[in-house]
C-alpha cells in the first residue's frame, strides 16, 4: 500500500495524480451521525469508532467464528477490539481487509500491522490520537475535501443540526413513507403542523415537509425495493385505501403493495419538479436469520442478495413514474445482485434520465467496483457514471473515495495500455474528472 | 487503432494475418435491406446511410441528454450528424466508439476524428465518398468477402430481390406466424396461394412458403422467445384454437400461448426436416417506456434485458421439439441477459444439435463477446461455436467481423500464453478458421 | 504442462512447490466405487477405467455430433476410445481437455498426445499399464496422499466395504430420506432392524443408521435441491402426511413438499448434533431431453443449469434449520448456476456456519474455479473457504485436486503480484494450507 497502490501503469499513475487524487468529495448518500456533526462528537475509544456501530466488521467476525458476545455481546470493548485485530489478518480478499489498513495508516498514520499480537499497541496508539482535536468528528470529516455530503434523514426529522455543518445537507430516507404506521403519520402530521385525514392531506403534509429538505439543499432522496417487492399501477381505488389505514385499519398484503406503489408514484412526480434525484435500493433480503435478528438488530449484517430483479414490474414502475404530471426524475438504481448488472445499466437507454449506481453494500469491492464499470461501460456509457457514495456510517469510510480514485485510474490506465481506450491524456482526464467528481455535482444543482 | 488492433501478443498476430483476416465472410442473421441491395441505392449523405436509421447511436444520443428533435425528431439532417458527433467522444468504453471509428477509418477512408468541431468537415468528407459507386450500397457490400448473408424476410414476403445479389439468401422472420393476425393470414393466403380455413390448411400454406424460401437459399430461420414467454405443451386443442381464430375471434393470454407453442413445435419439426437451422433470439423485455415507443416507434433502441430465463419452460420446449417427427432442427439460442450465458451453453449438452449464438445485441461489444467465449469454452466446446453474426440495419456494421476476429485471436493468444491453451500454431489456426468460418459454412449446404 | 502449469509467476510458484504441491487430500464428496476399492478391481481395459461410465466424456462427444451408437450403445469398446481419441483435440478450452491429458500423462506417464491417430496406440500403452498393480484401483488410490475420501452411501447401504481402505469413509447421501418411496421404507427397515409405522418410528429408524454412519467415520452428508424446489415450513401435519404416506398412498406435489421439508429439517438437526458437515447441490435441471434419458439413464450427462435460486426460500430454511434444538449444523452450499455465487457466497455472513462450496459439476474448471474465489474472496472470507472436492465417480480424477492447488496458486500469486494481497510469503502460504487442506480437515474430527 505505497503510493502507487492500484496504479499498475504509467497511464493510471498519471490520471490519479495529477487528475483524480485532489478532486472535492462528493458523497450523496450516506448514514453519518449528523448529531456527531454536530455536537464534533470525542470518540472514547477505537471500538467505539470503529468497531462497535459498524456491521461490515460485525459480520466478518461471525463468518471466522468469533463467539457473539465478542461481536455485539457484553463482552469489555478492549476484548471486542483484540477480537476484531484478531480476525483482521484472515480477511485479505475481502474489502474490510483494505479498508482497514487505508484507515489506520492513512487517516490514522499508524503503521502497527494489525493482528492479535498488536492489538494492544493499537488500541493505545489509536486512542492516543482520538484525544486530538483533528480525530473528534468534525476533524474527521474535516480531513477530506468535501463538497457536498448527505446523510440520510426521515421525512419527519428536525434538520436544523444539518445547518451546523459545511457542506452537509440530508438526502429524503423515505422507506415510512411506503408503509404508513400510525407513529409515523403523527410525527410527520406534528412536524408539517397540519392534521392527516386523507391521501390528499397526506400529500399536502409531505409537500410542506419537502420545502424543509429543500430549503436544507437537499438533493436526494432514496426508497429500499427489497427482495420480492412488487408494483400495482393504479386502480383508482388508492384514496380509499389510505384514507382506511389512517382511520386505524391494517391493510392486507396487495393493499399495502398499492398503497406503497401510489406513494412512490406521488413522490416521484414531487421529486422531478424539484430537480431532485431519486435513489432505488433494490434487493435486498433483510429477513434472514431469526436468530441474528434479535441478537444484532435490523441491521445488524445479515441481510442476504435477493433473487434478480423482476424486469417487467421495475419497467412497469419507471413508465408510470415516466408518465407523471412532471416526468421522471433522475432515477439512480442500485442493485444489490451483481447478476443484475447488465440489466441495470441496460435500462439508462429504456428511460433517458435513469442510470446506474456504483457497487452496493456487499457489491462494493475491487471485484464488484470493476465488474459494474466493465458492465457499465460496454451497456451503457462510461462517462455518464455518477461515481462513488459510501453509504456507510463511518466517517473513516470517507476514505473510500480515495479507493476508488485508485482502481478507477487503474481500470482505465489498463484499457489504455491494451488499446481499448484512446491514450491521449486529456480524453482521460476528463473521464476520470467526471467520474469522480462532475457528474455528481450536476445534481447538486 | 493500428494494424495491431486487439492482438495483444505474437501469438494473437499469427493466427489474425495468417489465418482469420482473409477468411469470407459469412453473415447468417441480419436485418439488411434487400431493396437497398437490389436498387444498388445511392445514400444522399452521411446521416442517411450511417445515423437516421441506427436505434443504437439513437439510444446512445439519449443516454448523453441529447433533445429528441436531434435525434428522431425534426431537426434537419446536419444538426442531427452534428449533435452525433458531439457525443461521440463520450461513448469511450462503449461498443459505438470502437465502430464508428472502423466505420469512418477503415471504410471510408477518413482520418478525421470524430467530434463536434469536426462535424462540417466530415459531413463533407463523407457526403463526397457517398457519390463514388464504391460507397453506394452494392459498393458497401462487396467491400467484404461475403460468402452467405441472410437478411430477414417475413413468410409472406417477395423473395424475388434477393436472386438479384451474389451471396444473399433470405433468413426467415418468424414472428408473425405465431401471433396469426387476420391480416397476416390474408397475405400468407395471397402468397401461398391457397385459403387458409384451419390449422391444416394453415400448415399447408406455410409450407408451400417454406419451399419458395427453400429456393431462395435460406437455411435459417428465427423467432423472438420474449422476457415473460410461457410454453405450453401440447393439450390437443389447437385445431379449434387456430379454426376460432381463424374465423375472427380474439384469443385470451392462455390461447395466445397455446397457439404460439403449437405454431413453434410445427416450424420446429419443418426446419428439422429441412435441416435449416432454427434462431431462437430469447429474453428481450421490448415494451419499457411508453413515451419513447410513441417518439421511436417499436424498434427505437429502448429495448430492456428480461429477467433470467426459466430453464423449466425452455428443456420442456426443446424435448417437445426433440420428439417432432423430424427431430431437433439445428437450434442458435440467443440470451440478451448475461447472467444466463452458463444456462445457455450447458444446454448444448442437454440437447445436441443445440448450440449457443454469439452475444448479441446489447451484449455485442469486446466484454460481452469475451464472456460469452470465456463461457462457451467452460460450459461447451469452444470448436463448435458458430461465429459471429451482426445482427445489424447497416452494411457498415459488416465490419464487426473484423472487430470479431481480432478480439478472438487476441482472446486465443493470450489463452496460448498463458499455457491454458496449446501453442502449436496448427491447432489454434484450425480453432480459428472454424469460428470464423467453416462452422457457420456447415450450416448453409 | 510442464512443471509450472498454471504458476505465471515466482510468488506462484513458491506457493505451489513449498506448500501446495505436497498437503494432504481430503476429498469430501465423490462417488467412487467403494466395491472397486474393496476388491482391488483390475481394469479390463482402458475404456472400462477412464471413458465408459465417465458422462462427461459422454456429453462432450454428444457436443461434437458423434454417434451415440460410440458413446452409450452397442460399438465395440476399442472403437468407442478412438471415438473419443479423435474428439479429444476438439475439447481445447473445456476442462475435459487438460484433466484428459494430465491423467494421461501424469498418472499413466504415457506421452503420446491424445488424437485419432494415436488411438490404437494408446489403446495399447495404457492397457499394458492397467496390468500393473499400480494401475489397479488401490494402486490408483495409494498414488495419492489420501486423508480422508468420502464416497456417497444411502442410509441403507451395507458399510462393511468403507473399512477395508485407509482413508475410505461414507458420506450420508440423503436423497431418498426425502421422498419414501415404499422400497426404501422396505431396506431402511431392514437396515434399521426396527419397524417404520409412522414419523417416530422413521425418525428411529435414521437415527439408528446415522449411528452406524458416525461409526464408520461418516462426517458429510448431501442432499440435492432441484431446480423448482419449493420448502414449506412446518404446519403440524407432517405426522399425518407420513403416516398416510406409509400406509401406501401417493402424496399429491404440496405433501411431497411437506413431506421433504419435514424430513430435511429432521436430518438438518441430527447432523447438527452429530457436527456432521450437510451438503446441499443446489440447482440441477435434470429432466432435459426425454430421448437422452432413455438412452443414456438419468445421470447420463444431460442435465442442465436451473435458473437462479428463490432467495426467500432458501433463507426460509436455512433459518428453520437455525431454530432447531440443535441449531444449524455446518452447511456447504453447492450452486450449479454461476449467477448465484454472490448470493450464496454472501449467506455465510447470514447464517454463520454455513458457507458455499467449491465450484460444482458444470462449473468445475478454470474459469469456474476463480469465479468461484473472486466472488467468494470479495462477499465472503477467502480463508474459510473449505476447499476442493472432486464430486466424481473416476479415481483418476483425484488428480483434479492438483489442478485446483496450480490453479489457487495461480490466482494467489497473480493478486500478490498486483499488490491486491499482502506479499509476506508466510501469510499467503498460511492461507493455501488452509484452502487445500486445513479447513476441510477441520470437518473430519
Amino acid at each position: 500500500m505505497d503510493q502507487n497502490y492500484l496504479l499498475p501503469n504509467a497511464i493510471a499513475k498519471e490520471l490519479y495524480f495529477s487528475t483524480a487524487a485532489d478532486l472535492p468529495l462528493i458523497d450523496y448518500h450516506n448514514h453519518l451521525s449528523v448529531k456527531d456533526l454536530a455536537e464534533d462528537r470525542q470518540y472514547s475509544d477505537i471500538a467505539e469508532a470503529w468497531l462497535l456501530n459498524d456491521p461490515y466488521k460485525h459480520r466478518a467476525m461471525r463468518i471466522c467464528s468469533v463467539d457473539e458476545a465478542l461481536i455485539t455481546g457484553n463482552a469489555p470493548r478492549k476484548e471486542k477490539f483484540a477480537a476484531w485485530c484478531s480476525v483482521y489478518p484472515r480477511l485479505i480478499g475481502n474489502p474490510l481487509y483494505d479498508w482497514s489498513a487505508l484507515e489506520i495508516k492513512k487517516l490514522f498514520g499508524i503503521e502497527t500491522p494489525i493482528c492479535r499480537e498488536n492489538a494492544e499497541k493499537l488500541w493505545d496508539e489509536a486512542n492516543e490520537k482520538l484525544q486530538e482535536k483533528a480525530f473528534h468528528a468534525r476533524g474527521i470529516y474535516h480531513h477530506f475535501n468535501i463538497r457536498y455530503a448527505a446523510p440520510c434523514a426521515t421525512i419527519a426529522e428536525d434538520l436544523t443540526p444539518f445547518s451546523s455543518v459545511v457542506g452537509l445537507a440530508p438526502s429524503l430516507r423515505g422507506d415510512d413513507l411506503l408503509t404508513l404506521s400510525a407513529g409515523f403519520i403523527d410525527s410527520l402530521s406534528a412536524a408539517a403542523g397540519i392534521p392527516i385525514t386523507d391521501f390528499d392531506s397526506l400529500k399536502q403534509a409531505v409537500t410542506i415537509r419537502l420545502e424543509e429538505f429543500q430549503k436544507a439543499n437537499c438533493r436526494f432522496s432514496d426508497h429500499a425495493i427489497d427482495n420480492g417487492f412488487s408494483y400495482r399501477r393504479d386502480d383508482g381505488k388508492n384514496p380509499d385505501r389510505i384514507a382506511s389505514v389512517l382511520a386505524g385499519s391494517t391493510p392486507g398484503p396487495a393493499d399495502r403493495e398499492h398503497i406503497a406503489s401510489a406513494m412512490l408514484r406521488f413522490l416521484a412526480d414531487q421529486y422531478a419538479a424539484r430537480g431532485w434525484t431519486m435513489q432505488l435500493h433494490i434487493g435486498a433480503q433483510r429477513s434472514t436469520s431469526t436468530r441474528l435478528r434479535r441478537v444484532a438488530g435490523p441491521a445488524g449484517g445479515f441481510a442476504a442478495i435477493g433473487s434478480p430483479v423482476s424486469v417487467l414490474i421495475l419497467t412497469e414502475m419507471l413508465d408510470d413514474f415516466e408518465q407523471n404530471d412532471a416526468g421522471l426524475p433522475h432515477i439512480i438504481l442500485f442493485t444489490l445482485n451483481p447478476a443484475d448488472n447488465a440489466v441495470f445499466a441496460v435500462l439508462s437507454g429504456s428511460f433517458p434520465g435513469v442510470t446506474q449506481g456504483p457497487a452496493w453494500w456487499w457489491c462494493d469491492h475491487l471485484h464488484g467496483m470493476r465488474e459494474m464499470l466493465e458492465t457499465f461501460s460496454s451497456y451503457s456509457i462510461l462517462s455518464t457514471f455518477v461515481g462513488m457514495t459510501t453509504d456507510s456510517r463511518s466517517l473513516l469510510s470517507l476514505l473510500r473515495h480515495d479507493y476508488f480514485r485508485r482502481m478507477l485510474c487503474g481500470w482505465i490506465g489498463e484499457k489504455a495500455d491494451a488499446g481499448e481506450f484512446p491514450r491521449e491524456p486529456a480524453a482521460l482526464k476528463n473521464l476520470v474528472t467526471e467520474l469522480c467528481y462532475s457528474n455528481a455535482e450536476k445534481l447538486i444543482h
